[in-house]
């Protein structure tokens, strides 16, 4: 067993960590990490728990340390759910040691920090020996891109494989765990929504072009085409839905496309990674699908489900579809562990 | 006084009409229809009453009569909030012998009907005559648009008239109000969103061009760029929010656009209409503006609110802002009653 | 294996059915009815699927029929979530022949029809010999209670063994789920309750007492003290929540409550029976448990949660607290299910 | 014109008093009080506004002050709307020059301050007299109660005066406003109720019954019956419903209750005072009335709307009812309002 630590242990995606990660099979949970105000306590009590599982029996008595190296022995891999301004003062301290896999947003355009989805860009790892280098650090950071960013990228990947991508428009409506457990309050959101998240778009319009770029000598070129986003929260709890309308360079056929999806498969899959879904894109052929709430823990949360996949009857090269993917789960936690299972499994 | 009846009384759109009539200065409700079911009831009796405000006491005692041209005595005008099949059959019968002023789809898209928002193209109503050549009627049928497509061609008019419109994409997040009392269960909006409403896609893709053509000789050729949407149901009573992207032509300030926004005017504010907001456009310069609860009563609802109007980052010669309307007033029942005050004014 | 089929397959209730008995150990799905309109059509077909789990594999392909008798060959129990008045009709005929374990309301109340909680009152099911005899029939019909009367009466019945009830006074706030996919608009219920829940408060109040009383020589008697009901709905999925107030005849400890609750446990516990939860009532000490989202699913949503458990500070003989049930499981079809494993066990 | 200022003047019910009184004909508001972080900004730049309507003009420009009386010259009356600590600090230093009307719980249940609802115990203000001489002060401080006990307390009123209550028991459906904009997360609200609001049953059980108290020699007695209350947070923004059980010495008749809610007046209505609703208590006759969105507006949201008036059919000595309140008008700034002009008119 590899052990692991959960830098922010008892915020939304903490939480999300230790739900998935407390019945792993190849990592075993034996740091945890918060605020000085929860140093001392047992998990349990530190916690405010907030998924609809219970707490599971393995970190109960956990005690909580300090989001502090020193406090946190023997551990190969951290899990980061800090927030951004403390991941970047905090992580680098970590990766002197040890493999960081942070789901905060602080490195992730450092150009010699892997920004990696698995099934997307497993070669852009190739950064992290440049990063040792670069830094004389004996362990590494990798990053995995915003929750909504995410689900977009998988869904463009085997598309940007096969067809020639102009432009992206996408227009995203975000659930509120996304912000936080007391991220979005309920004035803001009951009979009512919000068409802003602040860093939101840029992200989007940043790092979907980062995990598409190609790797060479050590260094990313982002793909070329361009991505636009209109980022916007909604009242569902868990999982985001995004509006994608893609210009292409030439015709297609939308079967091709449904073909492109339904077969797409990356290197997860073929290695068997425990929370590897076993298709990354699920199809639905309903009219009114994919939905959050019915949708988003498909695959245990983590595959993507598109849904509406349809040729735009206005713009003759143009596609359209919707699709889901629960922020927390393949947006988040789930992303940053299938990230080191990777690692774990190659490296 | 003008005598005017309301087709469709007891549903959301009728209900909407009566609260937006009851202290018109001009119009006199004086008839009231619904289906055989509650013909002969009093109006208090027939509905089941959504609105907050209450029941005008005014319309209270007016027996309701089944949807026939011959139940209807007296009336200049009849609003029409018929659903769209019964409007096919029932509106060419009563536009024999007055006006109806539809908010039904069913006869948008005839050649002969005028489609009109008096803000953006009042000369349409030229089709008026023509209608009444072709059909043989004294009276005639003038449309408006679909919820969605006014608030989005609102915005677009003053745009269209200044810059080059390549392409227009818009992501839609949609109330529950625009499916009628009974349109979405509870079951499906809680923690979910729909993104599928249907026919609503080809609506706003069709009649926004049509709303910006121009007429001659009695023929309206449609406005020649493209509109592209995706439609979606999110849980909010009131107020439709849509995320557009403009591609110009040309690259542009965004001054420009907001000036252009702002001094819009049309004819029902030169005319001094009843019901006309006196602003068409307003705009909101916070982050997180427009939000429909906050938004959506903007000058009594007759106003489109748009926020966030900034230029693509990404994509140099595109627009993206967010907007804001009420699907029942200024794109349903409002729409109706303005339509029908510039009628009554210039005709 | 025992054959069962499932009347009225298709809606809220039956689709719970399937979920809960596609891998039962013992009972196997072999029939499915529905109405007309879906007879004919396989499952997959003919129901809209609207919980967040996926249809069962082994329902797929089966035909629905009528809910005919003549049309539902080899089975040995029916479930019934019929609407009351198709019931009334149907059931008989279906217990000419077979068990009905039934959901419906409209024998609940007859005084040869068992209306059990497995671990309230077990006993009653003695009514069945008479009712065979009364009727000539080779089946019988057991009934399980309304979804909000289970939650209370199983706290009820540790209760009522133990101290002198005098009066209970229950205040309910009650999920959509109750009144079907379509029953609650979400007009009605966004920023909005509904303070009324047709003979919800008529059920709660005599059922209770029902349930509590004793059976001797093969009539029921009920329990001697009142229920009192005020009945609510909110904008909550699944999950009824219930404030329950109760006038002991004499003072006690609060601890005492809770032990009594704690260690409560009745026949299907006893009996091991595969949907029995561990406990049928679990005991939450945090200030502002129980919740619904966060405890409708405890035990696989078969037992029920309550917190708050207080001496009231007014009144002394007065115990205080909340509870948690599910509505559509434990109140529903998971209370039909655990009625026909106990029959299936004891008789 | 009274000149008065509003303390915590950029909080929710801040906000309201605003709302409320820009267009008071007696009031004209000169001052506005906040935090430290706000003062010395405009109020429009220093807030921020969540009410639908908009900020009114005449305090736009108003420059925010610190709490503190050596910062609030001139005014004859402060409403305060202060954090219960900050209360107890502030409002003793603004009463030893001006009138306190204060919506904050701290002061509200010292002896020889008078909780005051106008059209229940207006006699209580003779502890003004008491309070000036007890403390030495020439202002004084006036409360209102609760949100939740004021709407209870006055549909007791009349009930009070005309049968003997022996109990009441209350289960409380609370809107999320009552815990301030954020008070309320939307991941604790959303498909989701919270069954514990702080503080809110002691108050609703003590404040009552010394609103209903006797006055004598300048001591209160409180009224002598018992209230039970459970406190709810649920799903609605504005307006408190209350499900409402009483248990009567002696036997009634549900139409005498109709009518003594009905003819209900207090001193306001019959002083005509600018804030008084025309009936303190409306009564509606639907099944499924009232309810918090279609209801909590009633008479500018000042009226207690009532429902579902009922002979209990279980405690033949028993009434039910519900009731819906607007928690932050009549339950909040409007009350403090109310208040002060009913001195105002009278001392």
């Amino acid at each position: 067993m590899v052990n692991v630590g959960i830098l922010g242990a008892t915020g939304m995606v903490g939480q999300r960590f230790i739900q998935l990660l407390a019945e792993h099979p190849k990592f075993e949970i034996t740091a945890l990490t918060a605020s000085k105000r929860s140093a001392g306590k047992r998990y349990e009590d530190a916690v405010t728990w907030h998924l609809d599982t219970k707490i599971p029996d393995v970190v109960k008595d956990t005690l909580v340390v300090d989001t502090d190296p020193n406090e946190v022995k023997d551990v190969d891999i951290v899990f980061s759910a800090l927030p951004s301004d403390t991941a970047a003062l905090v992580e680098p301290k970590f990766a002197q040691s040890c493999i960081v896999a942070s789901n905060a947003s602080a490195m992730r355009m450092e150009p010699d920090v892997p920004l990696v989805i698995p099934e997307v860009n497993p070669e852009h790892l190739d950064l992290i020996e440049i990063q040792q280098k670069n830094r004389g650090w004996d362990g590494f950071i990798v990053t995995n891109p915003n929750c909504s960013t995410i689900a977009l990228t998988i869904t463009l990947k085997p598309l940007y494989d096969q067809f020639n991508i102009k432009r992206v428009y996408v227009s995203t409506m975000q659930a509120v765990s996304g912000a936080g457990y007391n991220g979005v309050p309920s004035m803001a959101i009951v009979d009512n929504l919000v068409p802003f998240i602040g860093e939101e778009e840029d992200k989007m319009e940043s790092e979907t072009l980062q995990l598409l770029g190609d790797i060479d000598e050590g260094v990313v070129t982002p793909a070329s085409f361009g991505v636009s986003a209109s980022c916007h929260r909604v009242s569902v709890l868990d999982g985001h839905t995004e509006a994608v309308f893609i210009e292409f360079e030439d015709k297609f056929e939308v079967d091709d496309v449904k073909k492109s999806f339904s077969k797409f498969q990356g290197l997860p899959q073929k290695l068997g990674l425990f929370s590897a879904p076993q298709k990354p894109i699920v199809i639905r052929e309903e009219d009114d699908r994919p939905q959050p709430r019915m949708d988003r823990n498909e695959d245990k949360g983590m595959a993507v489900v598109v849904g509406r996949v349809r040729k735009d009857p206005v713009f003759d090269k143009n596609l359209k579809y919707i699709l889901v993917g629960h922020n927390t789960i393949r947006g988040a936690a789930g992303a940053s562990i299938l990230n080191a299972e990777l690692i774990n499994e190659i490296m």
